[in-house]
């Protein structure tokens, strides 16, 4: 029987936050892999277990790690904030998978960060939704330009992850005035920094307001759609119901 | 200080897939107020409590008695299977919430069944997608029409929630249509019923395929973007990682 790996979502970090079964997974394993920022977030609980990590920009290595230990025999957990399938590194641990037959990556999902991050601001995300990464380490800006715009011409709700970095501290506005070209600049928003982790901050504002705001690489940024209103400062999309 | 009223996401329903702090949510509460199907899902650890439930379609009155409950001095909580900010009454809450100024929604994120289902599946939701409803009971089929179209414009991966029921079989046979003309037929896909619940099956095909698909309400879909394959029977959306 193939050696299963599991790659675990923990959630925005807090233990309170992942499931039993994320924990179970990680109860169980010899090896935790992991970016060393989401090791750290791991608590007393897990101490004696081998850790093991790489670099950013070193997932495809961190990836191969697990499979590795795995062949030595060792239970391995992967894990990865949010969700291991949502911008996580799920994906590649599949691609890899063909080399490493011997094994059977087995993903447990967590609670993502547009999840997390809509229960701090209240209900944006109670209607169709569209999540789009900023981030264009992997993809290039135009095909984040054209999902923008389809967002918008769709009337989704959209989640946006990675809205900013050190080497980007621009794309948020850049996004802002894409946007714009379709949306109102009343459009109801909302961001939420540092989501289940100390220094939780939620803000409801404009879309014109939102492209004036300097956010940093932890924060989760919402655009409503047609029907968002921020009601006693809450953001939220209403469904339809007749109250 | 404002009377707090959980909204609880319980995930798919087994307890191990819910998050401790929802689960303390619900220890905690006197009463749990939901859809009945919901409350069945819930163990013999919350013996005791008071159920409350009203049927399908009286999600307002569900809600109503919510807030009667708390103003009586009860701890409440209402579940909502999967995340009750994703197509659950998280919104509905907030909205009837400024007729009861002494009370406070907090939403409890719980793991969405686009989350689960991809989880089962592989990792199709690895990259930039969005979430679309086939239900036409409280939005037109219009929108649902225009968002489907954004979504395959913009090169999402879509996940499709409530994909038929009884009394609209062929919802997902007209949204595949409607993609059709803009996917090709070979567009990798898959569905997962009964997620984290007894019986689940996933399964993956093609577009086309599924076109010819009869699936049923318990039943999440999903359909690939350009860069989505099927490896080793698992559907994987590559984020662009060099191997």
């Amino acid at each position: 029987m193939a050696q299963q790996i599991y790659i675990v979502g923990i959630g925005p970090g807090a233990e309170e936050m992942m499931t039993a079964q994320a924990l179970s997974a990680l109860d169980a394993s010899d090896v935790i892999v992991g970016y060393p920022v989401y090791l750290e977030l791991l608590g007393e609980r897990f101490n004696g277990k081998e850790f093991l990590s790489t670099p950013m920009k070193q997932e495809v290595e961190r990836c191969r790690m697990c499979f590795e230990e795995a062949k030595k025999g060792k239970t391995v957990s992967l894990i990865c904030s949010g969700d291991a399938g949502v911008y996580g590194l799920a994906s590649l641990m599949y691609e890899l998978g063909v080399e490493y037959p011997d094994c059977e990556p087995v993903v447990i999902p967590g609670i993502t960060a547009a999840c997390s991050g809509a229960a701090v601001l209240g209900a944006p995300l109670n209607h169709d939704f569209c999540l789009i990464s900023l981030s264009d380490l992997l993809t290039p800006w135009e095909t984040i330009e054209k999902r923008l715009i389809a967002a918008a011409e769709g009337d989704f709700v959209i989640a946006i992850y990675n809205p900013a970095s050190r080497q980007r501290p621009d794309h948020l506005k850049k996004a802002c005035d894409i946007l714009l070209t379709k949306l109102d600049k009343t459009r109801a928003c909302g961001y939420v920094e540092n989501i289940g982790r100390q220094g939780t901050a939620a803000y409801v504002c404009t879309l014109g307001e939102l492209r004036e705001t300097q956010v940093n690489m932890f924060t989760t940024v919402y655009i409503g759609n047609s029907l968002t209103e921020i009601i006693d400062g809450k953001l939220v999309t209403k469904r339809g119901y007749q109250i």
